[in-house]
C-alpha cells in the first residue's frame, strides 16, 4: 500500500515525505491494479472498531464550548483511499487530530467537500436520521466535481449509522428528546504531492458535533454593534434579517460549482457574511446577475410565498436547480415534496390556503413588487443547519423590505406548518420513510 | 493564549476539543485585548530556531520522489495566529506533519491561500529570490479575500529569506547553478469551530519543495493514451498544447475570487485539467463568457503576439486585471514591464521588431482571425511554476489552431528573449533590483 500523508498520531516523530511510484489515471475512469484485481471498494462491513479509552463528559448545551461549535463526540469514522489500492477498511476510532503533511493537497488546492445532516432524538425515544441516503448521494456528486474518489453511497450511509449508533446513546441521551446532534461527513485529499493535479490520496471521515439549536438562536443573534454610517436594519424583527449581496460579491456562477457542497463555496463567502453580521444582519441574501436573481440565503435555500399578480393564486417559489448555481438542499427537496403533496390547492388543511409550488428564477424586482402591492405572504430560509427559519427583513439597495411574520410575529403560516411536518418526521411523531431509525449500541 | 487546533506532534495522544471564550470580531477591523494592549503583530525578529536532528539526504533530481513533487527540505517556518492574542513568535523547525483537528475550518470551508516563488542558484553561485515582495503583498490580498488575518508583508519576506538561507546551501548547492527550489508560503485556518464563520485561528507557514523543471518537461508530457472518440491534438508539437474550456466549466467570474491565490481556484479546476491531460493536452485554456474571452492557461497567465489588423503594428497582448478574474501574476507583471522598457517600438534589439504592450480583453474569435489572416506571431504561458512556456497549439471547438514556434520550432522570439532577460535576473547574469540576494547560513 502506498504511504499516506495521514500517519498514526502515535508515531510522534517527523515523517519524511516518501517516494511513490505513481500510475497515471484517466479522469473518472476506474482502473485496476497490476495483478488484475479491481481497486478495493469502500466497504463498511470491513470496519474496525477501536473504542476511546478516555471518553469525555458531555458538556452542557449552553456551555461556551458547545456555543462555539467546537465539541465533537468520543469517536469518528475514517476511511483512507489511494489511487493504487482503492479504499482501505474503514475505522471507527477515538475522535482526535489528524497528522497531515504541510504539502497536502487539501491545504493548498481546497480538494475537499462535505455533508451536513442531523441525528434526532425522537419524542418516542428513538434515534433517527432524515433522508441520509440523499446526503450520501450528494456527497458523491460533490466528490466528482472536486476530483475526489467515488464510492458506494450505501457504504457511507452504513458508516454514518455505525457512528451514530455508537455515540448517540451517550451524546444524545433519552432526556434530550426533541434535540439533535450535527453529523459532518467530509472528504479531503491528503496527497502530499505539491503539483496541481488530480489527487492520488484521500481521506473520507465522519464526525459528530454538538451544535446549539440555531433555528432558535439565529432569530436573536448576538450581533456586534453595527458600524456608524453603514446600512442597518430599520428595527429589530423576530425573523432572519438578510442583507442582499452586491455585484462585487457573487457566490456562484453557471459553469462553476455552486450546486456542490465544496469548501470552495464557503470560505469565499465569509468576508461578505462577516460584514453582514457586523452590520446587524443574520445572513447574506445571495443575488445573481444584472437582473438580481434571488438564489440562496447564507448557506440555506430561500423560499418566498406570494400571490401571483396575474392569477391571484398563492405560490410557494424557490430558485430552480437547472443553472447549477444553488445547492440541491435536502430540506429544499423535502419542503417541495411535502408542499406539493399536502398544500396543493384543494388539499391544504385548516385555515391555510393551498399553494402552487413553483421552481423558477425570480428577482429582487419581483419581491419588491409583491411587497409594494401587498402580495407578499412570507419568506423563509431552509437548510439542515438552520432548519426552517422565517425571514423578517431584506435590506436591498438602501431599502428595508419588511416581510410578514404571521399573526403572532413568530413565523408565517406556511413556514410553520412545513417545519411542523418535517419536525414530526425527524422526531418520530409521524411514521414516514424519510425517518431512518438508528438501532443504538447499548453500553 | 487560546488553545489551537495545531498541537505538538509529540503529544501523541488524542487531544479533545476544548472550550474557548470567544470574542466577536468585526470584519477587517483591528481589535485589542482586554488589557488595552494591541494584538501582537507578525514579527520575524522573534523567530525561534529548532534544527532538525535527522536531516535527510538530497534525492537526485530525476528520482521518482522529486518527479512526484513530494520532497521538501529539512525545515519549515510556521507562525500561529489567533483572534485574541494575534501572531505568536514564528518558528523555524524541522519539516514534518501538522496535527490538525478533523473539524478545522481549512478542511471544510477552504479557508486557505498560498503563494509560489522560487529560490535560484545563480551562475555567480549566489542564491536569489525574484521580486519576493510582490508575492508577500499578493498573499495579503489573498488572505483578505478568504477571511484570513493580515500581516506585514516585510515580516513574511524575512521568514522566507530565513528559511532559504538555512536550507538553500544544502538543498540547492553550488553544483546546481542555474537550478531552483520551489517555495510555498501558505496560510490555513486551524479554527476547530465547525460553524460557518470568520476564522478565529490560523497558521501561516513556509515550506520549500524540490520540483522538476516543468518549463522543460511540460513540452513533452508523459500523457496517458487519449480516449477513442475524443478530440486529440492533430500532431505532436514542441510547445504547450492547450484545450480551450467549454461553457460548462468556468474558472472564475466577476465578483468571485479569480484574482486571488486561493485554494478555491485550484481544486475546482482539476477535473477539467485531468480530462485535458487524458486527451493529450498539457493544460486548459480558460475562456470566459459567451464571447469566449481568453483569460488564463492552466494556472499561468496567457500572452499572444500578433500584428494588429488595423495598424499593422506588432502587439504583445494579455488579459487585463480590471474584472479581477485573472491572477495578478508576478511573472506577468515583470514581462509587461520588461517589454514596455526593452521591446517598445524603436527600442527592440537585433532582428526583433518592437511591440506595443496591450492589456485588454481579447477573444478566441480574435485569435482565430489572427491565425487565419497570418497575423499570429506567437503565444506563451507565463507563471512561476512553468516560467515562460511557448504555446504550440490551441484546440477550440473541434479545431486545432497551430501557433508559430519560431525558426527552430522551439520558441517564438519574444518568449525567448523575455525568458532570457528574466532568467538573467533570476540567475544573476544581470544585476537588477528584482533579484534579491539571500545570504546563506554556513553549516
Amino acid at each position: 500500500m502506498a504511504p499516506s500523508a495521514i500517519t498514526p498520531e502515535s508515531s510522534g516523530t517527523t515523517t519524511p515525505t516518501t517516494a511513490q511510484a505513481s500510475t497515471l489515471t484517466q479522469a473518472g475512469i476506474k482502473h485496476h491494479n497490476g495483478d488484475g484485481d479491481a481497486l478495493a471498494p469502500l466497504d463498511a462491513s470491513k470496519m474496525t472498531i477501536t473504542l476511546s479509552t478516555s471518553p469525555r463528559d458531555v458538556p452542557p448545551m449552553n456551555s461556551p464550548e458547545v456555543m462555539a461549535q467546537k465539541t465533537c463526540t468520543d469517536h469518528m469514522v475514517t476511511a483512507a483511499w489511494n489511487e493504487t489500492t482503492g479504499w482501505a477498511a474503514p475505522e471507527l476510532k477515538p475522535y482526535g487530530p489528524f497528522s497531515i503533511m504541510p504539502s497536502a493537497s487539501v491545504l493548498h488546492y481546497a480538494t475537499e467537500c462535505f455533508e451536513g445532516l442531523k441525528l434526532y432524538r425522537g419524542h418516542d425515544d428513538r434515534l433517527r436520521l432524515f433522508r441520509v441516503n440523499k446526503n450520501c448521494e450528494r456527497m458523491r456528486r460533490s466528490c466528482a466535481r472536486i476530483a475526489l474518489p467515488d464510492f458506494d453511497a450505501k457504504e457511507l450511509e452504513k458508516m454514518i449509522i455505525a457512528l451514530c449508533a455508537r455515540d448517540g446513546p451517550k451524546w444524545l441521551p433519552s432526556d434530550r428528546k426533541g434535540s439533535f446532534l450535527y453529523i459532518r461527513p467530509t472528504m479531503i485529499s491528503t496527497d502530499p504531492a505539491l503539483g496541481v493535479q488530480r489527487p492520488k490520496e484521500a481521506l473520507l471521515y465522519v464526525i459528530i458535533a454538538l451544535f446549539p439549536d440555531m433555528s432558535k438562536s439565529l432569530a436573536t443573534p448576538a450581533a456586534p454593534p453595527a458600524l456608524a454610517g453603514d446600512a442597518q436594519p430599520k428595527k429589530a424583527t423576530t425573523g432572519l434579517k438578510l442583507l442582499a449581496s452586491t455585484e462585487d460579491t457573487i457566490r456562484a456562477w453557471p459553469g462553476g460549482f455552486g450546486y456542490a457542497k465544496l469548501g470552495a463555496n464557503y470560505g469565499p463567502s465569509l468576508v461578505a457574511q462577516g460584514e453582514a453580521r457586523a452590520r446587524g444582519f443574520d445572513q447574506v441574501l445571495w443575488l445573481f446577475g444584472p437582473e438580481a436573481s434571488v438564489t440562496e440565503a447564507g448557506a440555506s435555500n430561500f423560499f418566498v410565498v406570494w400571490r401571483n399578480k396575474e392569477t391571484g393564486k398563492t405560490e410557494l417559489v424557490t430558485a430552480p436547480l437547472q443553472e447549477r448555481i444553488i445547492l440541491e438542499g435536502v430540506t429544499r427537496a423535502s419542503i417541495l415534496e411535502l408542499a406539493r403533496e399536502r398544500l396543493a390547492p384543494g388539499k391544504a388543511a385548516g385555515a391555510l390556503e393551498g399553494v402552487e409550488v413553483v421552481e423558477r428564477k425570480f428577482t429582487m424586482a419581483d419581491v419588491l413588487a409583491a411587497h409594494e402591492e401587498g402580495r407578499l405572504v412570507e419568506a423563509f430560509a431552509a437548510g439542515t443547519a438552520f432548519f426552517v427559519a422565517p425571514v423578517g427583513l431584506i435590506h436591498y439597495k438602501g431599502q428595508d423590505v419588511e416581510i410578514p411574520m404571521g399573526a403572532e410575529g413568530e413565523s408565517g403560516d406556511y413556514a410553520k406548518v412545513l417545519k411542523g411536518w418535517l419536525g414530526g418526521i425527524m422526531y418520530g411523531k409521524e411514521a414516514h420513510e424519510w425517518g431512518v431509525v438508528v438501532d443504538e449500541v447499548k453500553a
